[in-house]
């Protein structure tokens, strides 16, 4: 429902929506009643075909990549484009791959609207770190292999290399989640080892968790670098690093299910 | 469906569904579906009242909490009651609150599960980190404020202190999610401040999350025990540690909306 604006006009609302790693049955109950009754849909890259498919005939849908240049100029470009059609009287779901506020960036968008008079809602997402872990049997915490868990981002800043405390990072006892990680997956491994994580550490690829096309390659600190290479894997992939992932193999309900391969 | 054992007999299947932080419009499809459909239901305590009631009245619904007795021996219970109900050739769904794998003991089920030729599947939820920040207005990862995000228990273990590394958790740079964490309060506090995090870092504690209960209660590193005293919190509480927690009032459109005081 549109609502009266400060400056007197009917404003839309904006939902934040986060369309989880992929699978549709992943969507939450809310994310699906906003999706099916949406009138405009901003989307990003990494939202699955299969829920695409869910969006009304009647909505308007407008896709938000990062392919139309720099990157923060494009985040301007999307935060003005939501503030842009909620003032013009429509309600927006702005739907992202996985949990908005697991480096989506939903937060820049909602402060931008905030800030604006524009009312939001966040709808939380499965992020790829719950998503593809259950689907690839590996528990984020386990007593006696895990007492926590840790998200980081792997992806390289402009030129340079990582900008990650390896100190910190390297726990044996952690779970160590790694977002945007395959292609400085051979510095972290690197830099993780030299930090006195154990280069037998297990570990895992998980490529396009929770949909059809999943394929997971297990091994250990020091091979994985190698084996997703081998393997050919290519984004979206998370990394996962830790003792629980020695459970893979027990736990691994989803693929000998026809899941993937 | 039954499935045929290895012993020859039909077998039912387990579903280990993580039901989310409360608000049941945060269930995902599957979830629901297969709650709706359920013949037995295993649940916990923090299952919300209003998710209990989606069970049919034919289902048979089974506490699991943790009122009877040893902990751990509780844990060998529960294993053995989903074993002998899958035997039993029923249909099991296994309810959690949140993510069964993130600090739910679920990958334990699920393991004695797979060692007794019972098929199981893994339904992730909405973590109590993903939902009672997304509701409470707090990203867990903002550019400029967090690059990552630790999730970490806080219980104490049987009469001693809490068993953290403090110098790994005292990062300005990183969010810091603590299950559990409201007893103990007063000493992570206490401890992240000796290892160097900031006395003024901002800190926040959801109680309730997601729920039309719920409470949030925003301060300092050094000064949210007191508060949370003060407010008069219980549990179930999470407690958010990191800048990102500057964004809760300009971020707040839940409780703004009448979800909450
Ligand atoms: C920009 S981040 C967005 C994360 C998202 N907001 C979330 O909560 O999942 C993109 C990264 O998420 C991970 N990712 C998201 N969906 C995934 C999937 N289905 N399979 C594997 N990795 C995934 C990958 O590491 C990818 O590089
Ligand atoms: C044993 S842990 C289970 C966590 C659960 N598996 C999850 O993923 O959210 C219980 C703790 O989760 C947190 N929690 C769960 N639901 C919550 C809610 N609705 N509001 C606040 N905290 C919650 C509290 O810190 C509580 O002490």
């Amino acid at each position: 429902m549109a609502e009266q604006g400060q400056d007197g006009r009917q404003h839309g609302r904006v939902a934040l929506v986060g369309a989880g790693p992929g699978d549709p049955d992943l969507l939450t109950v809310k994310a699906l009643r906003l999706i099916q009754s949406a009138q405009v849909v901003v989307y990003d890259r990494l939202v699955s075909r299969e829920i695409m498919e869910l969006i009304p005939a009647s909505a308007e849908r407008i896709y938000a990549g990062k392919a139309l240049g720099h990157h923060h100029l494009v985040q301007d470009e999307i935060n003005e484009l939501l503030l842009t059609l909620a003032r013009s009287g429509r309600d927006v779901v702005r739907l992202k791959g996985g949990d908005s506020f697991v480096f989506g960036r939903g937060s820049e968008e909602a402060l931008h609207l905030a800030r604006h008079g524009i009312h939001f809602e966040v709808v939380p997402g499965i992020s790829a770190a719950a998503g593809c872990t259950s689907y690839g049997g590996i528990p984020l915490t386990h007593r006696g292999l895990a007492t926590g868990v840790q998200f980081v981002p792997g992806h390289l800043r402009e030129g340079k290399g990582l900008d990650l405390r390896w100190d910190k990072l390297a726990d044996p006892d952690t779970t160590l989640v790694i977002y945007m990680g395959l292609q400085s997956l051979p510095e972290t491994s690197a830099e993780l080892i030299k930090a006195g994580l154990p280069c037998d550490t297990p570990a895992a690829a998980i490529e396009n968790g929770t949909t059809p096309r999943q394929r997971r390659v297990i091994g250990t600190l020091a091979d994985l670098p190698e084996r997703t290479r081998a393997a050919g894997l290519q984004a979206p992939t998370l990394i996962v690093i830790g003792k629980v992932v020695s459970l893979a193999g027990e736990l691994d309900w989803f693929m000998t299910e026809g899941g993937g391969s």
